[in-house]
C-alpha cells in the first residue's frame, strides 16, 4: 500500500458501506498497476468555505472538518497535517476496512476521480516517489536518466501533467549529488513537478543536496519523508527540526504504528493472520521476536495502561503522541484536533489529544526511554 | 480611440441601476466570470500613425489623442499614462455610463474585441493579477503551485497566450521570497508572461524580491501597483520614486478617488444608493463616519472651492492633482494633456492641468496637510 | 532592399536569362511583404565537395567557386565573406539587374526555394533584424515584449523555425541593457535563434551588452553590423577589430558604395533616374550636394584614375579596397579571390585584388586622407 | 541476451563477402544510411531479474549473462562494460559473422528492434556522435548551430526522442569552448540528450570544457571516447584515470585490435582480402609497412607465444589485456568475467582473464615496452 493521502470529511464520508460499484470497476487495471508500480500521493482538499484573508496562514483549520493545514517545509505549498497513508495504516491496524485500496493501487487519479468527482488539479497536492531498484540497470540509482524517465512514466500512468512533489527514494551514493539536483531542477523547470523532496535520506545527505543547489543555483529540496513512530524518534524530533530551521526542509512522516508493531497485537507472538506471519515480511517477524522486539512489546504493555486511563486504544495513543510531537517540534503549536467525522472517530485521537497533558507525555517518554535531546530544543 | 485600461469587478460591480443591456447580453458568462476571478488589464493601443525614429522615446504623445506613453518602470515596455481603471472610476463617479461593462465582466479579451476590432496582441499591454485568497488551501498564498496554476487559469479564461505583466497581489509572508521570485521567473521563461510586478507590497518587500532576484540570478519585478489619492500620498510620492531610481521598479496607481470618498458625495453622510451604503462596503461606511473620515470631508469642502475657481469638478481636480504628482515625481515633466476626444471631455481634466500652477498646487497641499517629504526630492 | 545574402556560383549561375516562371509567381505576396517588413539574410551555402578534416578551418575556399568562408566573430558559425546585400548593391550600382529582387522582397524563404531547390535549413545561415520604429507604442524600442514578438512575427512571415542570428537594430537607451540581453538569451534558449548580434551600436554599447551578459551569465552578442565604405572607416577598421580581439564580437559590413555615392555617378550632380533624385532619399541628395559631399566627389575623381590604371571600375576598386581592409584587419590574411563565375566577372574585383599592392593601397589612403590609426595596429 | 553495443559503419562496412541475406533485406535503406551518417550506440540491457536493493551498485553482474555494469564516469548512468563495437570488432576479426549487420546499417533503432523485441527506451543507453566534417560549411566544426542541427538530424534518423550521451567528435579549435559547452547544455535542457561527452579530445581540452562549464554554471561532459589498444596506452591508462578522479569524466575505449593490426594477420605483409589492402585504407597500409609497423608485428609474434601458453588467440589476449587494464585503472577491481553464453564463448576471453596473473601481465608489458607511468598510480 503506497498511496499516502490527506483528505477531509468530504471525501471520506462517502466511504461508508457498500462499494459495490467500485469493486466492480476494473480488477485487471488494478492488478496491472499493482504489479507495475508503487505511488505515493498526498492530497489536500479545499474546505469549500471562504477563509477571510486577514487570518494568518501559518496554520488553518477546515470549517467542516477541523482538518489542519500547514506549509510544506518553508515552501508555500499548504498540505493537510495527516496523510491518507497514515489514515489508511491506522484504519488497517484498527480493523477498519472501509478504504477500497484496490482503487488506490490503480493509481492516484482513479482515487481522485472516485472521491472527488469535481476534480480540480489546482486544489490537490499530489506527490510521487521515484524508486530506483528497478529491473533494468538504467532504472537503478538516481541518474539523470532515471529521474527523468521515472517521473515521465509515473506521470503517464497517473495521467497527470505534473506532480506537486517528486520524492527521491533513498539516497544514491553512486550518482553525484550535482547530477541528482540538476535532474530535479530540470523536471521542475520542465513543468513536470512543482517541488522535489527526499525520502529516507540522512540529514547530512539533505544538507549536501541543499549545498549543491546553492553552489550551482539549482532548486533545493523542500521536504524529507521519514519513518516516525514511538520507537524511532531521533531523526524527526531533533534532526529534521534543525534542518527546517536552517534550510527550510520540512518533514513528512510515515509508519506511525511501526508496521503494526505498536498495535500491540504481537504481544503474545505472531498471530497467524498478521502481516508478520507472511512470507515477504520475514524481516518483520525477525524484528519482533528479537530481544529488542520483546523489550518493545513490554513497553507497549505499559503504554496500554495509559491508553486505558485516557479511554482510547493503544494505536490511538501512539498516533496521538506522534502527532503531538510533530506539532510541537515543527510548528510550536500544541493543539491538534480532528473533527468528529466518521474516520476520526475510528482512527484519530481527537478526544485524546486534549488529555495529553505534559504529565501524560512525560509518563510516555519515561516508559519509552528514548526521548531525544537537541542542543536547541525546538519543542519548548 | 486611444485608451488605457485597467479593470476589476470592484469598479464594475457598481454598475447599479439601469444596465439593462448589460444583463441582457450574457448573464451567465458574466456571473461565472464575476464568481470566478478578478482580472486587471492595462491596455495601451497604438497610435495608428508612424512616429519618426529620431524622436526621443522617453515620453511620447499619440497624434490623434494626445495620450501620453511612458516606459513601465525602467523596463522597455511602453504603456499609456492613464489606466482604464482610472478612466472607468472617474467615469462612474462622474455619472458616465458609456462603457459596456458587461463585456468587461466576460474578460479582457471580450473587451479588447469590443473596443479594438483590429486586435493585434503585440500592440497591447495586458496584465493580470494573482489573487491568493482562493477557496482551496492550495490556492491561498503565493506558492509556486498557485502562481503557476493561477496564471495558467487566468490565461485560459482570457484565451491569451501570455500576459505582459503578472502582478502578485499582496505579499505572502508564509512563502519564502525565493520561491515567489523563482516561480515568477519560471512563468516568464515559459513564455506565460513578459514581466512580473507586485501589488500592495511595501517598499521593503519589493527590495527583498529585488535582492533575491539578484542573489539567484532571477528576474526582478518591474512595477508596483499602489493605492494613490489625495489622502494617501507617502508611498507613491516618496517611497516608490526612490525604488524607481534605485532598482528601476515603476508604479501603477489605483483608486484615485479613494473609493468614491473624494467625489464629495459623502459630505452630508451616506446617501442611500451610494457604495458605502451597501452591505459588503460596511468597512467603507465606517471609514467615512470615523473622525478621520469627517476631517477628510471638511478638507474636500475646501478643495471644492479651488475646483470651482478652476472651473472643474472636485473629482477632476483630484485626478488632475494626482496625475500631476505622478508626472513630477516619476518623470520630472510637468505637462500632461489628454486630447479633446470623447473620453477626455467627460473624464479627464485636460483643461485643468495647465491651470494647476505651483501656487494652486501649494494651496491644495496646504489644505490636505499631508505633503510627504523625502531626503532627495525627486519632484523638484 | 534589405536581404543580404552570400552565396556561391551554384546559386548564382542560374541567375542568367529568362526568369519567366519566377516573375509569374506571386506579385501581391511580394507587395505585402515589401509593405510590411524588411529582412536581412546572410546565406552561406555548402560547397558540394568534401573537405578533408585535417585542413585548418580558419578560412576555407569553395572548390568550384573560390568563395571564402570565415567564422562569425569568434563564434563557431561559418559564413561566406561577401553578403548578397553587398553583391546586390554592387550589381545595382553597376547596372546589373540580374537578381529578381521581387523574390527577395517576398522574403528569404522564397529566395531560398528559388535559388536552392534542395533547400536544407542546416546548411544556410539566415539572419533577421529587429527594427523598432513600429507603429504601435509597444513595437518601439527593444523591450522584452518587442524582441520576442518581433522575432516571432519575423519567423512566421519567413516560415522558419529559427534564424541563425537575430540583430537588434540600433541601440535603445530607454530599455535597460539587462532586459535586452535577457530577452535575447530567452529567444536563443527557446530555439528561435542560434546567436544574436547588434546593428549600428557603438563599441561602448556593445561592451555594455557583453558586460551585462557576463554579470548575469547570459549569452553575449556575436556580431555587429556596421556601415563601412571608403568614407567611413574608423569603426570597422579600428574599433571593431579591438572588440573582436577582446570579446570575440565580429563584424558584418554594409553599404560598401555609400548608397551609390562611390559609383561616381553623382560626379556632375544628381541624375534624374538616380536614387538621390527620389523623394524618400532627400537626405541623400542633401548629403551629396553639401560641401563634404562635393569634396568626396573630388576624391572619387582621383580614385577613378587609379581604377583605370588597374583596369577596373571605380565601384570595383572601392569594394576591393574595403574587402582588403576587412581581410587585413580581421583575419590578417591578404588574399581574397572570388571565382571566375558570372557574378564575380561583373561585380567583384577578383582580378583587382592581386594588383592591390601596398603601394596602391597607400595611394588610395592618401587620396582619401582618412586612414584611421589604432594603438595596436591589427592590420600589420 | 545481454549485450552492450557500439557500432559505426567503419566496423560494419567490412562485412565484405557473403552477406547475401543482408543485401536482400533493405539495400537502399542500408545505402542511404551508409551514405548519410555514422552512428555510435552503446546499449545496455536490463537483466530481466530483480536485484535486491541492498546490493552495492558500484559494479553489478547480470544474473544470466555475467555481464558487468558500471557507472559512466562519475555520472549515475549505468552501462555495460563491453560495447558492441568491441564485440563486433572481435567477432569480425575472429571470423564470427553472427550479427545481422544490415540491421545495424539501417540505424540503431532497427538493431534494437531486432535484438530486443520488448524494446523499452528507459532501459537502453543509446549514444550518438556528432561528426563535423560535413559537406556544408555550416556542418563543419562544433558551432552551436551544428551541434543542435546535427543532433536533431540524428534523432530524426534514429526516430528517437533523445539520446543518452551525445559525443562531440574531435575538438574544434575554431569554436570557442564556451559556445560548445553552452550548446551541449542547451540540447540537454531541451531534453534531446541526457549527458554529453567528448571523442578524441586531449585531457587538456576536456579540462577546458569542464572549467568553462564551472565558470558559467553549465553542464560538464561525463565521458571521453578514446582509442585504446596494446600499442596506444598512455591516454587511457594514465591521463583519463586522472581526469576521472579529478572531475569525474569517464572513458569509453574503441579499436581494441588497432584496426586489425593486433590480429596478427599482417605478420607477413598485407593479405589481398584484408582491410589494409582496400583503397580507402591506404593510411592503414602505410602504417603497417612503416618501420614502427614492422616493429609492432615483431612484438605481436612474441605475444602470440603467450596467447598459445594461455590457450587463447592473440586477439583474445589483446582484448583481455586491455579489459584488465581498464578494470584496474578505472575501478580498481581485478576480475572481469563474462558469462558462458553464446557471445562470450566466441568473442571474449572469459577463460583468459583468470589466467592473467601479474606475472603474465608483466611479461606482456615487457614485450610491448610501453607501459605508461603516472605520478599517482591508479592501478595499484
Amino acid at each position: 500500500m503506497q498511496v499516502s493521502i490527506a483528505c477531509t470529511d468530504h471525501n471520506l464520508k462517502r466511504g461508508n458501506g457498500d462499494h459495490s460499484k467500485q469493486s466492480a470497476t476494473s480488477p485487471n487495471v488494478v492488478n496491472q498497476a499493482r504489479a507495475k508500480f508503487r505511488t505515493v500521493a498526498i492530497i489536500a482538499r479545499s474546505f469549500g468555505s471562504f477563509t477571510p484573508r486577514h487570518i494568518s496562514l501559518k496554520e488553518s483549520t477546515g470549517k467542516h472538518t477541523g482538518m489542519k493545514y500547514r506549509n510544506l517545509g518553508k515552501s508555500g505549498l499548504r498540505v493537510s497535517c495527516l496523510g491518507l497513508e497514515q489514515l489508511m495504516t491506522i484504519a488497517y491496524e484498527s480493523g477498519v476496512n472501509l478504504f477500497d485500496t484496490a482503487e488506490v493501487y490503480a493509481g492516484v487519479c482513479h482515487l481522485l476521480c472516485f472521491f472527488f468527482p469535481s476534480y480540480r488539479r489546482s486544489s490537490f497536492v499530489i506527490t510521487t516517489k521515484l524508486y530506483w531498484g528497478g529491473k533494468a540497470e538504467t532504472e537503478r540509482g538516481l541518474s539523470r536518466k532515471h529521474i527523468i524517465e521515472g517521473l515521465k512514466g509515473s506521470l503517464q500512468r497517473m495521467q497527470l501533467e505534473y506532480v506537486d512533489v517528486v520524492f527521491a527514494n533513498r539516497p544514491d551514493s553512486n550518482t553525484p549529488m550535482e547530477e541528482i539536483v540538476r535532474a530535479m531542477t530540470y523536471v521542475i523547470n520542465q513543468g513536470m513537478a512543482m517541488y522535489w523532496g527526499t525520502s529516507r535520506w540522512t540529514a547530512m545527505e539533505i544538507m549536501e543536496a541543499y549545498s549543491v543547489a546553492r553552489q550551482f543555483n539549482l532548486i533545493p529540496p523542500v521536504c524529507e519523508q521519514a519513518e516516525y513512530h514511538l520507537f524511532q524518534r531521533e531523526k524527526v524530533e531533533v534532526q529534521l527540526p534543525e534542518l527546517y530551521h536552517k534550510i527550510g526542509v520540512g518533514a513528512m512522516t510515515w509508519s506511525p504504528l511501526a508496521c503494526g508493531i505498536i498495535t500491540g497485537k504481537y504481544e503474545n507472538g505472531i498471530p497467524e493472520s498478521s502481516r508478520a506471519s507472511m512470507k515477504s515480511y520475514q524481516w518483520l517477524k525477525e524484528k519482533i521476536i528479537s530481544e529488542d522486539g520483546r523489550k518493545q512489546q513490554a513497553k507497549l504493555k505499559e503504554l496500554n495502561h495509559i491508553a486505558e486511563k485516557l479511554g482510547c486504544t493503544l494505536p490511538q495513543l501512539a498516533v496521538g503522541k506522534t502527532l503531538l510531537s510533530c506539532i510541537m517540534t515543527q510548528e510550536k503549536r500544541n493543539i491538534f484536533l480532528l473533527s468528529d467525522n466518521f474516520l476520526s472517530t475510528h482512527l484519530t485521537p481527537s478526544f485524546v489529544l486534549p488529555k495529553m497533558t505534559s504529565h501524560v507525555v512525560s509518563e510516555i517518554d519515561h516508559i519509552l526511554g528514548n526521548r531525544p535531546y537537541s542542543k536547541r530544543d525546538y519543542r519548548s
